[in-house]
């Protein structure tokens, strides 16, 4: 039931540019578009044409590999330097997800490693990294998926927030994968869809995305998720994640912890899907996870019509949020369901 | 500070209409539209041109007045007939806050107990208890303020939702009253302002009330309300309601319970403004609160310049929810400063 025709990121057939579906333009529009140059390419990030976690590492290694092909240098010095710069151009397009991170650096140490390769060879080897990293991350979502689907019972009503859906990686989803599975499956299934504020991904992505396959869906704005919970509509609450601390805190989509903490509150389970990449060895807890803070213009007037607060309103717009260990029931992994330990103690 | 200009419902000179400030047009136009007819009140009160649970009660006592004194009739029971007929018409408008169905209720039985005098002495009683009933509410709202004065220190950070400011009642407001009480007596105060979605009263309503009595204040959208807790910039949540019940489980703008939640994970103070009109004596628990349910289109179009949602995509829009009396630390009412019981005893 998923539509097979979207495919979220991919290389043109020459190689010369990256497709992607403009996310910003659903769900009134299904458009692609080429990018060939590196300040697009940053845009694309910054802007959320492409956007999603695993998506997002996906393309900066496809983009990597489209700039690192069109540098025009005399050595490999110069060579190895252009990528790097690159590397860190896009890598500073957004600072919470961790994937945009761990594959650039897969890319550019792929590069240092080949440093004795003709630069055609090295450029050959990026492309073939890039399609690894598609590649592993459609396994993972799959593996993610069925672990997930492991966690549901038919009749079950899910709350989702954000986008963990198929364009927000590679194909299946995260967040999703186990609800779009599971109605593949023959369950029924009620998804309660988080609208998702400021950017609306839930309303715009997720509704798209479930309504496409099928699956029976309600979509509320993130302040009615107290009340659906407390009618008793929701069995569980699924979430994707950008970074994971080693104990567990989960920084994911802003409103992720209100969720979190509403489940605590109605007994209901609250569980964290993502790709092991996700997970950040170097974060200790979520103290240490730096959140992306946006513009105001994101609250204040995009997508309306007219401005809907005083024009010089002074607004704090963070894009993530820390979700505390001991609020999240288990961790969905392609390796399987893990339960936080608690306090700071290492679950990975 | 307050702006004093903005008189929120009143009686046109001539007393032939009311005149309202057409709350849908803030924050981008200022404009008062004089209303005469019952379709046209109703609808006042059904879009929000007119909203806030004192204010909509405000509002129907002098429409009630301004449709029987337009009334033309040959008898006094054709004359209650018709006042009643239109009573019920403007209580089915909005069934959740209560004030809308007390003060109509009130003129009504102004009508009843004056059965033996003549038409016009009723009618003109009619206009002087509407009078009175604007009175009251501009006493009991500085009253509350005061009250909800002593709660707040130099300094504090204040979590608001949807509007409980001078606009939603005769003046001074409910919610927002100690807010700008305390900024008119000089103290500091951080206003963190919920957009409160989906017809954002937040962003366009108290936003605007607040900027414009020069209150320190930031807008977010709801699903921030954790992160910005989280932070320890809120120390205390001032909200108005629409129906408290007599153990004090109160209905009020969608959200609230949400923030009720997380405040008390939190440990932050949850405070609920409103005058004692809005007491229900005849409903024991939160369980006996009417919520209202509007349009899907509330979510997926309203305000946005192209629809934000696949257009059959189902919704569910509760305009109100029901906070536990648990999660409430006091109401405050003109009378005072009121601690919840707990579970169904009665603290009314």
């Amino acid at each position: 039931m998923i539509r097979e025709e979207i495919i979220n990121v991919r290389l043109s057939d020459d190689g010369s540019s990256v497709i992607i579906l403009d996310q910003t333009l659903l769900p009134n529009e299904t458009r692609y578009i080429a990018l060939d140059t590196a300040n697009a390419m940053y845009e694309a990030i910054y802007s959320l044409r492409v956007r999603g976690a695993p998506a997002i590492g996906i393309f900066a290694a496809y983009a990597l590999y489209v700039l690192a092909s069109k540098l025009e240098v005399n050595s490999y010095e110069q060579f190895s330097a252009g990528v790097q710069e690159y590397s860190q151009y896009l890598d500073s397009s957004r600072p919470t997800a961790v994937n945009l991170s761990v594959q650039l650096k897969r890319m550019t140490n792929l590069v240092t490693r080949l440093a004795d390769f003709p630069i055609p060879q090295i450029v050959e080897a990026m492309r073939e990294v890039a399609d690894k990293i598609y590649n592993e991350d459609v396994e993972m979502c799959r593996a993610i998926s069925e672990h997930g689907l492991t966690l549901i019972k038919d009749g079950f009503g899910i709350m989702t927030q954000c986008n963990a859906g198929p364009i927000a990686t590679s194909k299946y989803g995260t967040g999703l994968g186990p609800i779009l599975l599971g109605h593949e499956k023959g369950l029924k299934l009620n998804a309660f869809i988080c609208e998702t504020r400021p950017l609306l991904q839930g309303s715009r992505l997720t509704a798209y995305e479930l309504s496409n396959a099928g699956v029976d869906s309600t979509l509320i704005c993130d302040n009615m998720a107290s009340m659906v919970m407390r009618k008793g509509k929701i069995n569980a609450v699924f979430v994707g994640c950008d970074r994971i601390a080693r104990n567990g805190d989960t920084a994911n989509k802003i409103g992720t912890s209100n969720l979190a903490i509403l489940a605590k509150y109605y007994n209901i389970p609250f569980y964290v899907f993502g790709p092991s990449t996700t997970i950040d060895m170097e974060c200790e807890t979520g103290a240490d996870i730096r959140i992306e803070l946006r513009k105001p213009e994101e609250i204040r007037e995009m997508f309306f019509e007219k401005p809907m607060a005083p024009a010089e309103m002074k607004c704090y717009n963070p894009s993530f949020d820390v979700t505390d260990n001991k609020l999240i029931t288990a961790i969905i992994t392609e390796n399987g369901i893990f339960k936080p330990k608690g306090g700071d103690t290492p679950m990975f």
